[in-house]
């Protein structure tokens, strides 16, 4: 039994949802575990980001989103609208925002509106922010059209945001 | 430690949402596989399906849908409207199209129409494509009135569906 | 390669919504384990809970909810109404209170009305039972503001609940 572990580092827009493509490297890594059969956990370690299992859709806007990311996307939004200021939902409130600037000043939100991001932490708890998939004859067994996305939901400013692939079996 | 592989072959309706209960052969899996301490991962290679843990509700419909069922997938219905005709979601676009009906000849898609599957890729992402159980003592922690089914949301053409079941333990 | 099985016993309110932040709980059993890479599930075996990974949410309202619960119990009560009263879902119908108040006499429910948690099921299956989270260097990859909670979504009588915690790694 093997436990194989990595992670990818995966930048966002900063300005919108951004959906990493990342199959060819999960299947990579699988390759290289030498896992024959077993799982394949690939998870986000950020409250606002979420790994789904879609199909590739082959046409694109001008952003360059897939034709499913835009209904997604659309579909969320309606859920879920852009927090556009404060008191549009109960997140952020005033403590909140002074932990976010003085006890964790510097390692998290160097300004109060990077905290209104809470349509991606709803977002990513509707979601969830892991998937699992299953390992067969050393393959990753997610059909002829799945490909694995790892999405982030925030908006509102450039991050490098980790991805971790955990690999389990013999 | 084991890895216990296996699979379901599941055949849909074709022309609505089907529910297959797969509670009891999960349970055999897990007695063949001898593990008493460990995960079950239940997971659908596709990107139309979902796995999900459940009641059973006694009630059922004309369809045999039980009465949770309907209530789920009215909730689903609500949110994401069956899709009818093209145009109605961005996907499936033109080129997506002829992908499905050029590149993947006679692999994927046989109709255009077939395509027009949107509705499916989208509860399916909301719901998820996997669930992951525990094993305690030789038997699936899903408690005494837990069931677990594989869900195809597709209602455009009957088909055979996979459904791994992946065990892990000692 | 070690399986390390716990499970902690959560009390509900019983009128509302009940949140449970088992972070440190999970950690403890993580680092008792002694694994250093691995995974870490989170599961519930009752269909009317659900696991998530969310920040913490420094402000509460007067009930203890931090705000991005607000947020959420607000956005699902928005897609799934509060079950008042019989005939608002299909669920449960007259076999299913049978079943429940006969065949599982003093089992499960002792009263009809405790079966109208309709409400608890579809957020349940819509939010999914389980997570699972990735352990590196003997550390839950959760990040800096990273939460977990169980969340009970019946509000109609309290109740001892299980969450079950499965650590699979080396």
């Amino acid at each position: 039994m093997t436990v194989y572990s990595t992670k990818l580092t995966l930048t966002s827009y900063g300005n919108r949802v951004t959906y990493h493509e990342i199959t060819e490297q999960v299947k990579q890594h699988v390759e290289a575990s030498g896992i024959k059969e077993g799982i394949c956990v690939v998870a986000s370690p950020h409250t606002t980001c979420s790994v789904i299992f879609e199909e590739l859709s082959y046409d694109k806007d001008f952003y360059g989103y897939e034709y499913l990311q835009l209904d997604l996307n659309k579909l969320l939004e309606n859920l879920i609208p852009d927090c556009k200021t404060q008191g549009q939902y109960h997140h952020p409130g005033p403590e909140h925002i002074r932990v976010g600037l003085e006890d964790f000043k510097g390692k998290i939100s160097p300004e109060a509106y990077t905290m209104l991001n809470t349509d991606a932490h709803l977002k990513s708890t509707l979601l969830g922010t892991s998937e699992t998939f299953v390992i067969e004859n050393g393959e990753m067994q997610i059909g002829m059209v799945g490909y694995i996305y790892f999405i982030d939901w925030d908006q509102l400013r450039k991050r490098d945001r980790t991805c971790h692939i955990k690999i389990i079996g013999e």
